[in-house]
C-alpha cells in the first residue's frame, strides 16, 4: 500500500513549504494561513492524491484517534448490530475510526487482544456485553479511558451506559394500564440478572402507583426463549384467573405467548393484549399482529458512549466526569393492546 | 495512554542490548539469539509491562497488520454479527486487527472513510455487503488488497466470496422430495436479486432432477418479509392444486407461511412441510415445530475472505491467486417437514 506523492510532491505543486503543507493538512493549530493558500495546498494534495501518513503522526502526538470496541459474544444476538453501528457512527463524526475484538469470553484472549490493541495506540476503549449484566474490569483495562456498554461494575467509578429497565417495564405495563387491563400476568426470565429484577422492579411500581394489587401468582419464570415463552403463557392462561394481558420480558418469549394463545382459541388483542421487550424487529413486526413492545437503545448507547470516551479523552485524560448512566427505553406501539374485552371462564 | 517503561529499560533488565530486545520482540527473521536469551528478554518485558510500540514499527515497515471491513449497512440484518465474527477470529488467529467502517450506502461518506483508513495504513480491505448482492469496486479501493464479502463484482479478476444460491435451493427442495412430496410451492422474494434467483434456479434443478415437473403457478413472488410470506402462503394454499410442501425464500416469509397455515387448520408438519432459507435462530428455532432451513455461511464466509486477503498481502501483494468463490449452504434439520398426508380438496 506504499504510495508514491510525497509531502513535498504536494508542497512543490502548491509552490508552498512543506511546512506549509503540513500545518494545512494537520490542521494544526495557531497557524495563521490565509484562506487562498490553504485551499491550494488541499487542491494540490487532491490533484496528486496525496495520503498523509497518519502513522508518523499518531507515533509524534501519541493519538491514534482510534478507539476498540471489545465484547464477549457479538455473533449471540441480533441487536450487536445497532450497537456497534451507534458507537462506529459516533466515532465517524469526529474523524475517529473503531476497531473490534470479540473475547469470546475467554480471559487470557481478551488479555492477549487487549496487548494487541495496546500496541497500536489505541486511545481508548468500549468493553461491551451483548446482553445488560454485571461486569468486572480486565486488569489490562485498569487506569485506561474506558466505557462499560451494556454492563455495569459494582466498582462506581467506572464509567457505563446500560438501558433504564425499570422505566422500560414500566412503560410496558403502563399502557396496558391505560387500556383499562387489571389483570396483567409477567412471564419473566428465569434468570437472576439486572434486567429480569428491572423490568420485575417496573412491573411492580406501575401496578402500584395504578392502584392493583401485586399478586405473584401472575408472575411466572421460564426460559428467555420462544419455548420458554409458551410454556409461560400456558401456565397462566391455564390457571384459575386467567389474565387478559401479558407483559413479556423479551419479544422472543412473546412470540411463544402468541403461539399458546393460539392453541387456546384466544386472539389477540380482542382475547388477550400482549406487550413484549427488546424491539427485536424480526419478530415485532413479523408476527400477527403486530407486536407492542419496548426498545433498547441499543444504537443510542453505542454512540452515548463514544462521545463520552472521545470527550474525556481530547478533554482532560484525567479529569473524572465518570458516572454510570442509564438511557430510557421507548415504547414501540404496533397492534397486539387492546381494551380488555369479554374474557372466558 | 502513555506507557514509561522503554525498550532501554527492559534491555538493562535482562542484560542485553536494545538491539537485541528489538530483534527478541520483533520476531526479526534471520538474528541468531540463543533460547535462553530470547527467554530472559521475554521474561524481561513481561515483568516490567513493556509494550513494543506498534506504531513506530508499522512506520518503518509499512505494515500495520489492520485489515479494515466496510459494509453498507450492518445494522440492517441479524446476520452482520456472524461475518464479522468469522472475520474478526480468523484475524485474531494471525495477530491481525479488525476495524469497522459502516457506509450507510453513501459514496461520498465512503470514500472519507476509505481516506482516513488509507492515513492509518490499513494492509487490506473487506468490502462487504449485508445481502448477496452485485456491487461495484469504489474507485477508491482499485489496486489494494481487497475481497468482496457476501457481494459479487461484474469484474471476475476482483475476488470475492458469496453462499451458494443455486446449491442452497437444490437441497431445499432435494430435502422435501425424499420426503415423498411432490407439489411443492416456492414462496420467493419479488427482488431480483442473486439469491431470488439462485433459490429458483435451484428449486428447478432439483424438480428436474427427480423428474418432477416444473410447474409457474406453484411459484409466487412477494416481499421477503413475514407478511409477504403469509400473502404468498395463503395463494398458493387457497389456489385449486394446493402443494403438500413449501419452500419459503427465507424465514421471515416462513414464519408468515406458519401464520396461514395455522388459520387454515393445516398442521405442520403434517398437513403442510415447510423449508425455510437462512437459519434466523430467532425464528427458526422459535417457531412450533422447530423450522428445517438453510444456512447461509455468514462465518465461514467472514474467514475465509480475511484468511485469503491476509494469504494475499503476506505471500505478494502482486500474486493473481483471485478468484470469484462461493461457499456451500448446508442444511438445518428441525421439524418441518415430514411425508405428505391425505391432502384435503
Amino acid at each position: 500500500m506504499s504510495r508514491t506523492i510525497r509531502i513535498k510532491d504536494v508542497a512543490e505543486h502548491a509552490g508552498v513549504s512543506v511546512t506549509t503543507v503540513s500545518h494545512v493538512l494537520n490542521d494544526v493549530p495557531g497557524k495563521r494561513i490565509n484562506a487562498e493558500t490553504r485551499a491550494r495546498v488541499k487542491a494540490s494534495a487532491a490533484a496528486l492524491g496525496y495520503v498523509p501518513n497518519r502513522v508518523a503522526r499518531s507515533l509524534r502526538t501519541r493519538r491514534s484517534q482510534v478507539l476498540a470496541l471489545i465484547s464477549d459474544e457479538i455473533a449471540t444476538t441480533p441487536f450487536a448490530g445497532l450497537m456497534i453501528l451507534g458507537a462506529q457512527e459516533a466515532a465517524s463524526k469526529r474523524g475517529w475510526l473503531l476497531m473490534l475484538v470479540n473475547t469470546g469470553l475467554d480471559p487470557a484472549y481478551e488479555a492477549r487482544e487487549i496487548q494487541a490493541l495496546l500496541q497500536r495506540q489505541v486511545d481508548g476503549f468500549l468493553y461491551a456485553t451483548m446482553y445488560h449484566r454485571e461486569v468486572e474490569l480486565p486488569d489490562e483495562l485498569a487506569g485506561l479511558p474506558v466505557i462499560l456498554l451494556d454492563a455495569v461494575s459494582r466498582d462506581p467509578s467506572i464509567p457505563s451506559v446500560v438501558p433504564d429497565e425499570v422505566g422500560g417495564g414500566r412503560t410496558a405495563v403502563e399502557v396496558l394500564l391505560a387500556s383499562g387491563h387489571r389483570r396483567i400476568a409477567f412471564l419473566n426470565n428465569r434468570d437472576d440478572i439486572p434486567a429480569s429484577r428491572g423490568r420485575l422492579e417496573g412491573y411492580r411500581a406501575a401496578l402500584e402507583a395504578a392502584g392493583v394489587g401485586y399478586h405473584q401468582s401472575l408472575v411466572t419464570y421460564d426460559a428467555s426463549d420462544s419455548a420458554g415463552g409458551y410454556r409461560a403463557a400456558a401456565a397462566v392462561l391455564d390457571g384459575t384467573a386467567r389474565p387478559t394481558a401479558l407483559f413479556c420480558f423479551n419479544d422472543r418469549m412473546a412470540l411463544g405467548a402468541y403461539q399458546a394463545a393460539a392453541e387456546r382459541g384466544l386472539r389477540i388483542p380482542h382475547d388477550l393484549s400482549v406487550v413484549g421487550f427488546d424491539n427485536q424487529e424480526i419478530i415485532a413486526d413479523g408476527l400477527r399482529p403486530g407486536l407492542t413492545t419496548v426498545a433498547l437503545p441499543h444504537y443510542e448507547m453505542g454512540a452515548w458512549a463514544v462521545d463520552t470516551l472521545i470527550g474525556s479523552i481530547d478533554d482532560n485524560p484525567q479529569n473524572d466526569d465518570r458516572a454510570q448512566v442509564v438511557l430510557p427505553c421507548p415504547l414501540v406501539t404496533r397492534a397486539s393492546v387492546t381494551a380488555p374485552g369479554q374474557t372466558p371462564g
